[in-house]
C-alpha cells in the first residue's frame, strides 16, 4: 500500500511529520512508530506549509474552450449569439480536450475536486480518472435540449449508477427550474433520494428567474423546489444570489447547501451574494467557479478571497474572517458532496496543498491563514496531493504544454477559425 | 545608449518587433533600418505577449511588514490596538526593509510604479532607486503626528524639491481632511501648485469621514477641498468611495483623479466604489492597492479584475469591459501622476510586461485582453521592463530570498517576538 511521510511540513504554527497511509491522513504531528515508518516514501517538505486543497462546488469544465469567446454583454445576447452556437458545434472529443485544459488549470490552482454539469459525461469522467483528481459528474437533464428518450435513458442511468469509482461519482443534475418541468424535477429528486445521489441544480441565479417563477408559480424558486420535495441534505444548489429570508430558512432547515459563484455572478451582472445573511440563517455555504466562459478562470482561491471581501464590504470588517473563509472552498464543499475531506486531519482523505513559504506574499508570517486567504494567490502552491498521490509537484504537471496546445487548436477550429 | 529589440513579441493580434531606444518605445511593428538594428540587444520574445505594466496609484509600501498582523476587525480597533502601536516601533531601517519586500512583490506582480504615503521618505527613495522602478514619494503631512517644526521642514522640502531623479519624484501628501487643518491643507495646495507637484490625499474613504465633515463644515470632503483650492489636474485622491453627484462633477470638472482601492475598501468594510457612476460623470479613475495591512497584497492585477467585477455586479454585464478595465491600473494612473507611460505605444516610456502565452489561463486565445484581465493572474508575468531595463526576467529577481528572509526577521522583532 502507498505510504508517505510528509517530513518537516509547516502545520498549525510549527514543523511536523504527517503520515499518509493509502488514501488517508493517519497520523499528524505525533511520534511515528518504526512500523509506521517502515516502507514509507519520505517526502522532504521543509519550507512548505500544508493547506487543505480546494473543492469546486459548481463547474462546467469543458466550457474552458469558450474562455474569452464572449464577454461584457447582457446574458441573453451572450447565450444566444455566442455560447449556444459555439456549444452546438462541440463533439465528445472536444469535451475531452476542454475538460483536460480545465483540470490542468484546476490542479495548478490547487483544486482536487469539481462538480460538473455538462454533456457527454463519459468523456469528462475519463479525463478525471486519467488526471488523478476527484469529481462528481452530472447526469445533466434539460427539457429544452434533451429529447424525451434521452431523458429516460438518463433516468435509467441514474437508477443503475455502476459507473462510479473511488474518485468519480455521478449525480442527478436537472439544469434549472426554467429548463426542467415540475413533474420531471420531482422524479429526479425521487431517484436521487432512492439511489443516495447528490442532486445539483442552478437556483435563484438572477432576479429574472425569481420574478418569472413568482409569476408562473406564485412562489420563489426555493419554495417551488421545497414543494416538489427536492430540498434535503443531498441537495446542492448553485448560485442562490436572490434568496428571501424564508428561502434561507428552508435551505438551512433541510440541510441543503448553497454553492456561491461570486466571480461569475458579478461578471454576468447577476448580483452580489448575501453571504452574511445566509450565514446568519445557518445555510451551509460552499464556493464554485462556474464555467470559464463567465468567470473567466477556475481559480478557487480567487473565489475564496472575493467571498470574504464581499461579506465585509458594507461595514462588516469582522465578517467571514480568514479561517472561516477558508472552509467555504474546502470542508464545506467536500461535506456537501459527501466526501470525507477538506481538512488536514487524521481520518480524512489525503488531499492537500504544499505552499511555498519562500513566496513573498506569505511574508512576514504574523498569521499564515490570513496570508494564504488574503495575500497569496494560487502561484504559491508548489504541490498538490489528491487521494494520497501527488498530482502536481514543483508546479509541474506532465504534458501540460500539449494540453494547452491541443485546446488552443480545438477552440480555434470550433470558433470557425482555421 | 541602451538599445533593445523585443523580437517576435505578440502585440495587437500578431508577432512583431519592438525597438526600445534608451528609455522610450521608438518603433513598434514597423520595419527596422540597419541603423536601428545596429548595436541593439536582441531579446527573443517568441511565445510572449507584451502588455502595459501596472502603476499603483496609492500605497503605503513599508506597511507590508504588517501584512496579516491584524485582520477582520473594525477600523478603529485595528488602528488603535494593532497598527499604530506596531508603527510606533518602526525605525528608518525597518522602513527600508519593508519597502524592499513591497517592491519585490510589486515587480513580481507587474507593477513598475507606486505612489507612496509614509514616513522616512529618504529610505523609501533609496530602495526604489536600487530596485529600478518608479515612484512618487510623499512628503507626508499629518498634524496629529508631526510636530509644527517637522511640518515646516516638510513644506520647505517641497519648496526645494531637488531630491528627484528620472524615476523618483516627490509629491505633497497631506494625509486627510481629518488629520490636516484647513489652513495647512490650503498651504499644501499652494506649494504644490507653485512647484508643479502632485498633491495626494485620502478622501471620502468611509461614511464616517463624510458624516463628520458634514457636521463640522456643512459640506462634503470634496466640497471642502474644492473650497480650499485643492482640486485640479495635479490632485490625486485615494479611495473616493462615498462621493455625491456634486462631488463627482467637481472632480471631473477640475481634472482631478480618483484612485480606487477596491480590495482595501471592501476588506475594511468601507464600502463598494461607485465605478459606473463615477465614469458616467467623467471622473478619471485609477487604481491602487493601499497598504498590505488592509488588502493584504500589492497585486494590481487583482484590483483590476475586482474593479471590473464590481462595476458589473448589479445588472450591468457590459460595464467596464476588459479593454477599459486595463486602462485603470495602467494609463490612467500614469497620466494622473504625470508619467508619459501606461501603454505600448511609440513615444511612451518603455515600461512593459512580457506574459507567457503557454500559461494555461491564457488559452484558448479568443481574446487575449479578456484572458489577461479576467482569467490570468500575476503569475503569468514572465518579465518586467521599467524605463527600458529588465527588472525581472524569467520570474527571477536577484536577491529575492534574502529580501523575504530579512523582512520576516524584522517583522518578528517588531511584533515583539524574538
Amino acid at each position: 500500500m502507498n505510504k508517505k511521510i510528509l517530513q518537516s511540513v509547516w502545520h498549525d504554527g510549527h514543523e511536523c511529520d504527517i503520515l499518509i497511509n493509502g488514501v488517508i491522513f493517519t497520523k499528524i504531528d505525533k511520534p511515528l512508530t518504526p512500523a509506521e515508518r517502515d516502507g514509507a516514501e519520505m517526502v522532504d517538505c521543509k519550507g512548505f506549509a500544508i493547506m487543505p486543497a480546494f473543492y469546486n462546488g459548481h463547474c462546467h469544465a469543458a466550457m474552458t474552450l469558450l474562455r474569452g469567446y464572449a464577454d461584457d454583454m447582457p446574458l441573453m445576447k451572450w447565450l444566444q449569439e455566442y455560447i449556444w452556437p459555439f456549444e452546438a458545434k462541440m463533439q465528445p472529443r472536444d469535451i475531452e480536450i476542454g475538460t483536460r485544459l480545465a483540470i490542468l488549470e484546476m490542479i495548478k490552482s490547487g483544486t482536487v475536486f469539481f462538480s460538473d454539469m455538462y454533456w457527454h459525461r463519459e468523456y469528462t469522467m475519463k479525463v478525471v480518472e486519467e488526471m488523478g483528481i476527484r469529481a462528481t459528474i452530472g447526469v445533466t437533464i434539460a427539457e429544452n435540449i434533451d429529447s424525451p428518450e434521452h431523458i429516460e435513458e438518463n433516468i435509467r442511468f441514474l437508477q443503475n449508477h455502476s459507473h462510479e469509482s473511488e474518485r468519480v461519482k455521478i449525480a442527478a443534475m436537472p439544469h434549472a427550474i426554467y429548463t426542467v418541468g415540475e413533474k420531471l424535477f420531482r422524479r429526479c429528486a425521487e431517484v436521487a433520494r432512492e439511489e443516495k445521489l447528490i442532486l445539483h441544480t442552478h437556483l435563484s441565479e438572477t432576479q429574472t428567474e425569481v420574478a418569472d417563477c413568482q409569476k408562473a408559480n406564485g412562489c420563489t424558486p426555493v419554495e417551488l423546489l421545497d414543494r416538489l420535495g427536492v430540498l434535503g441534505s443531498n441537495f446542492v444548489a448553485a448560485h442562490c444570489v436572490h434568496l428571501t429570508d424564508s428561502d434561507m430558512n428552508r435551505m438551512a432547515d433541510s440541510g441543503s447547501t448553497a454553492i456561491l459563484n461570486p466571480c461569475s455572478n458579478l461578471k454576468l451582472g447577476s448580483g452580489i451574494p448575501q453571504i452574511v445573511k445566509m450565514m446568519e440563517h445557518g445555510v451551509r455555504l460552499g464556493l464554485g467557479t462556474d464555467g470559464a466562459s463567465s468567470n473567466n478562470n477556475l481559480d478557487m482561491h480567487e473565489e475564496m478571497k472575493l467571498a470574504s471581501l464581499l461579506a465585509k464590504a458594507n461595514g462588516q470588517a469582522e465578517a467571514l474572517p480568514a479561517s472561516e473563509a477558508l472552509k467555504m472552498p474546502t470542508a464545506n464543499v467536500a461535506q456537501a458532496y459527501g466526501i470525507n475531506a477538506g481538512a488536514i486531519a487524521e481520518g480524512c482523505l489525503a488531499d492537500a496543498l504544499l505552499i511555498d513559504l519562500k513566496n513573498e506574499r506569505l511574508a512576514p508570517r504574523h498569521n499564515l491563514t490570513s496570508n494564504w486567504v488574503y495575500a497569496a494567490d494560487a502561484s504559491a502552491i508548489d504541490s498538490v496531493i489528491c487521494n494520497g498521490e501527488f498530482v502536481m509537484r514543483n508546479r509541474h504537471i506532465d504534458g501540460e504544454e500539449d494540453i494547452v496546445r491541443e485546446a488552443e487548436a480545438c477552440a480555434k477550429r470550433l470558433a470557425g477559425k482555421k
